[in-house]
C-alpha cells in the first residue's frame, strides 16, 4: 500500500536535473546565496525557516529565511514537493541549484531538488476554546485601581436608580469569568478590551487596552503556566515573524535599531526564573540609586523590573512568589513562612517591565473563604466561593497585556503609538 | 521536470490495491456507504464534503459529508495521498474499497485508491485588514439610540469633570472608525462588542452584542456590497457546519427540528432582492393583521420583516434603497424623486428579521456638508467631513448582529442563550 509513496519519495529526491554525482552539496547560509556571483550549476544546500508559501498548478514557490539577511530566498519547486507540512514557520532543508532569478525580485533563486523538513510548525490552538467575556460587567475584580462605570447618559445623572440594576463597570479582566468557563472546557482563552480609569498620562498605560488571558484546568505548579507563558510568547512572535516579516523588518530598522538583534536573543534563550525575594536582594545589592527603595513586601516598580531583565542578561525572567499582602484574594497560599507568599508570577521583558501576570488560584474552599472573610468580601464573591464547592480542581492563568507584548517584538516606546485609536486621561479622539 | 510528478499521480491513481478491471465503480451517498452491509470488495466512489482532516505519519483520515446523513463516512488513505487542497469544506470524489471499519465509531470506512478535489475551499481573509476599534468614543454615531455613558467610578456623580475631558460613551458601532481605516487601507473589518442602553426585555435584543462590521473602499453598487455580504453568510456557515457539525446538529436534533432543512434551502438559493417600496407594497396587499400599519415612510417593524421573508418563501431577503428621512447622515443620496431615498440595504433572514444593516456612504463633499447642516451636526463631525476633503473615495458597508447570526443558523429563539453573559435592563449577573 505505501509503495507509491517511497517510490514518489526517491523520484523526488532525484529529479530530471543533472545529478552532480557524489560530492555533498555546500551548504550556504541565505545571504551567500542570494550574493552569489557565477552559476557553476553546482548543488547547494540552504538551511531556514519558510516565511511564505505560494502553491500553484505546476509551480511551488516558498520563502526561505535563516537570519542572515533581512532578503528572504526564493525557493522554486516542482509542485510534486507540496506538501502539508510546508508551512509558515516550518524549519526545512533545501538542496538544488542555485540560478540566476528571472525576476526582478532578487538576484538568485535555488531550484529545488530536495526538500526535507526539519521541524514542523503546526499551528494548533493547543485545544484552548476561545470565550468571549462580557466588557460591562457587576463585580470589581479585585477592588484594586480605578474602574470606569457605566451607566446610560439620559441617566448619568442619577446613578441611584441602576440600568443593571447594580452597579455596573467596565471589565478589568476577563479572569472571573475565565475561571467559570476553565470548570467546563479545562484550557479557556479570552482576547479583548480591558479597561483601566487610571489617571496616567505615561508611555506605559492606556484607559483601554487588550489583554489575552488564558486559564487552565488541573495545573498543579507555576512551572507548568510559566511553560506555557513562554511557549506563547514565542510561538506567537515566530508567527508575527513569519506572516509580516515587512512590517517589522520597517519598525527594526527605522524606529528601533538592534531591536531585531535583542527580540533573537530572547528567542533562542530560555527565559530565566527567580523568586521575588531572591529578586529583591538583587535590587538591594546594586549600585543604582533608585526612586523607590527595594525593599520586601513592596511591590516593585518599573525601575526594578528593568534592572532586573538587565540583571539577566535581557533575557526574559519569571519572578514568581510574591508576597501575600500584595496579591489579590484569589491567589495561591503558599502556605510558607516567615515571609508568607502566593504562588504569583510576573514576566518581565526587555524595555517594558512587566508583560504577563498570573497565578495559581486558591481552589482550597476554606482557605479561600477565609481570605475573602478577612478581606470583607464574602457576601459578594459567593458565586466565586461556590465554584469551590462543585467539582473544583487545582488551576491557573494568565493575561498578557497586548500592546506591551507589541512595543516589546517592535522596540516601539510609546504605549500610544501601538493602538490605532489610544484612549488615556484627557483623550478620547474620536 | 515535471515527470516525477505526473508519475506518482498516476501511482497514486493505481495503487498496490487490487485492480479491479474496467467496470466503472457505483456511486454512493454517504448514507448508503455508512449502512452497506456486505463488503464483497468492489469498487465505490463517493461524493461530497471534507469536514475534517487527520494527517498523520504514514495514514491520512478525511470525514466526507454529503447531506444524505449526519453522519460522515471516514475515509482512509496512504499519506501519498495528502495535499495542501484536502481542507476543510473542499469538495472531493473519493473511489476506493468500502471495508469494516475496525473502531467501533462507525460500521464502515471507504479505502481510497483515488482522491479528486473537485472543488477547492481557500478560506483566506479576502483581503479584509482586521482593525480594533475603539469600545469607549467621543462620537455617538448616529445620534440615534440610548447610549451608555463611562466614568470613572468616583467620578460618576460629578459628570461635569470628565476624564476625558468630553463625554465619552460605549460604541454603538466601530463604522466611522472603520471608514478612517478604509481610506488607508481599502477593505476592513472589525469583530468585537456594541452596546445599546434600550430598556427592552425580548428575546431580539442585549445591552452588550457582538457585531461583524465592513467597510470597503472603491465600491461603487448595492450591488457590490450584497455580493460581499451574501458572502460572508454563507461562506461562514459553510464554515461553522464543516468545523463544528456535531454542536450544529445537536442544536438541530434537540432546539430546532427542522433547522437544518431551512438553513440548507437559505445556503442553495440566491438571496432576493426588494425595494424599500414594493417591501411596503407587498405588506399592504397582505391580508395579515399587523400591529403597525405598514405605510411609506415608516420604519419595518419585526412583524413585518418577518413576513416578507416567508413571503420570499423563506430565502433570505435584501431590502434596498430606504427613505432618506429615516436614515443617518452618512448614507449616499440617491438623488430619486418623488420619493426620496438612500443608498441603504438590511437583509432579512428567516426566524429572526434584520441580520445585517448596511449602505454606500455619501462620498461627495457637498452633498455630506448639507446633510450635516440640516441634522446640526456640522460641527461635532468636521473630522469626519474632512475625510471626503482628502483622497475621498465612494466606499461602502455594513454590520452583521453576531448573536442573532447565531440564532439563525443553530435555531435559537431567545437572544440571551446564544452569549455566555448575557446584558440586559435589570440584569448584569457576574
Amino acid at each position: 500500500m505505501f509503495g507509491a509513496r517511497f517510490l514518489a519519495r526517491a523520484l523526488r529526491s532525484c529529479s530530471s536535473a543533472p545529478c552532480p554525482g557524489h560530492r555533498p552539496p555546500a551548504r550556504l547560509s541565505v545571504r551567500d546565496a542570494l550574493g552569489a556571483q557565477s552559476t557553476s550549476g553546482e548543488r547547494v544546500k540552504v538551511q531556514g525557516w519558510i516565511r511564505s508559501v505560494r502553491s500553484q498548478k505546476e509551480v511551488l514557490f516558498l520563502h526561505i529565511n535563516d537570519g542572515s539577511s533581512l532578503e528572504s530566498l526564493q525557493v522554486v519547486a516542482d509542485s510534486s514537493f507540496d506538501n502539508r507540512e510546508l508551512a509558515f514557520g516550518s524549519s526545512v532543508e533545501v538542496q538544488g541549484q542555485l540560478v540566476k532569478s528571472p525576476s526582478k525580485k532578487q538576484n538568485m533563486e535555488l531550484k529545488a531538488e530536495k526538500i526535507e523538513v526539519v521541524g514542523n510548525c503546526d499551528a494548533t490552538d493547543n485545544g484552548f476554546v476561545h470565550i468571549h467575556t462580557p466588557i460591562i460587567t457587576s463585580n470589581d475584580c479585585e477592588g484594586a485601581g480605578e474602574l470606569f462605570q457605566v451607566e446610560p447618559s439620559s441617566k448619568i445623572k442619577m446613578p441611584e436608580e441602576n440600568f443593571f440594576n447594580v452597579p455596573a463597570f467596565l471589565t478589568v479582566s476577563g479572569q472571573l469569568h475565565l475561571e467559570v468557563m476553565s470548570g467546563a472546557f479545562t484550557q479557556v482563552f479570552t482576547f479583548g478590551p480591558t479597561f483601566r480609569a487610571e489617571n496616567s498620562q505615561s508611555r506605559r498605560h492606556l484607559a483601554e487596552f487588550y489583554m489575552v488571558e488564558a486559564e487552565i484546568s488541573f495545573v498543579e505548579s507555576l512551572q507548568d503556566l510559566m511553560q506555557v507563558m513562554e511557549g506563547l510568547f514565542k510561538t506567537a512572535t515566530m508567527m508575527v515573524l513569519s506572516n509580516c516579516p515587512e512590517d517589522v523588518e520597517l519598525c527594526h530598522k527605522f524606529i528601533a535599531p538592534g531591536q531585531k538583534e535583542r527580540l533573537e536573543h530572547m528567542l533562542k534563550n530560555n527565559f530565566l526564573i527567580i523568586s521575588y525575594t531572591e529578586a529583591v536582594e538583587i535590587l538591594k545589592q546594586s549600585s543604582q540609586n533608585f526612586t523607590f527603595t527595594p525593599e520586601w513586601g513592596v511591590d516593585l516598580h518599573t525601575e526594578h523590573e528593568k534592572y532586573l531583565v538587565k540583571h539577566c542578561g535581557n533575557i526574559p525572567v519569571f519572578v514568581i512568589n510574591y508576597p501575600l499582602a500584595l496579591k489579590p484574594f484569589y491567589m495561591r497560599d503558599n502556605e510558607d513562612g516567615p515571609q508568607h507568599t502566593v504562588a504569583a508570577v510576573d514576566l518581565l521583558v526587555p524595555g517594558v517591565g512587566e508583560l504577563f501576570g498570573g497565578s495559581l488560584r486558591e481552589e482550597r474552599y476554606h482557605f479561600l473563604e477565609q481570605r475573602l472573610a478577612r478581606s470583607g468580601l464574602t457576601e459578594t464573591y459567593q458565586w466565586y466561593l461556590d465554584l469551590r464547592r462543585f467539582g473544583s480542581v487545582p488551576h491557573g492563568g494568565f493575561g498578557m497585556g497586548f500592546e506591551r507584548y507589541l512595543q516589546c517584538i517592535l522596540g516601539i516606546d510609546n504605549i500610544k503609538d501601538v493602538i490605532p485609536f489610544p484612549r488615556f486621561t484627557h483623550s478620547c479622539i474620536l
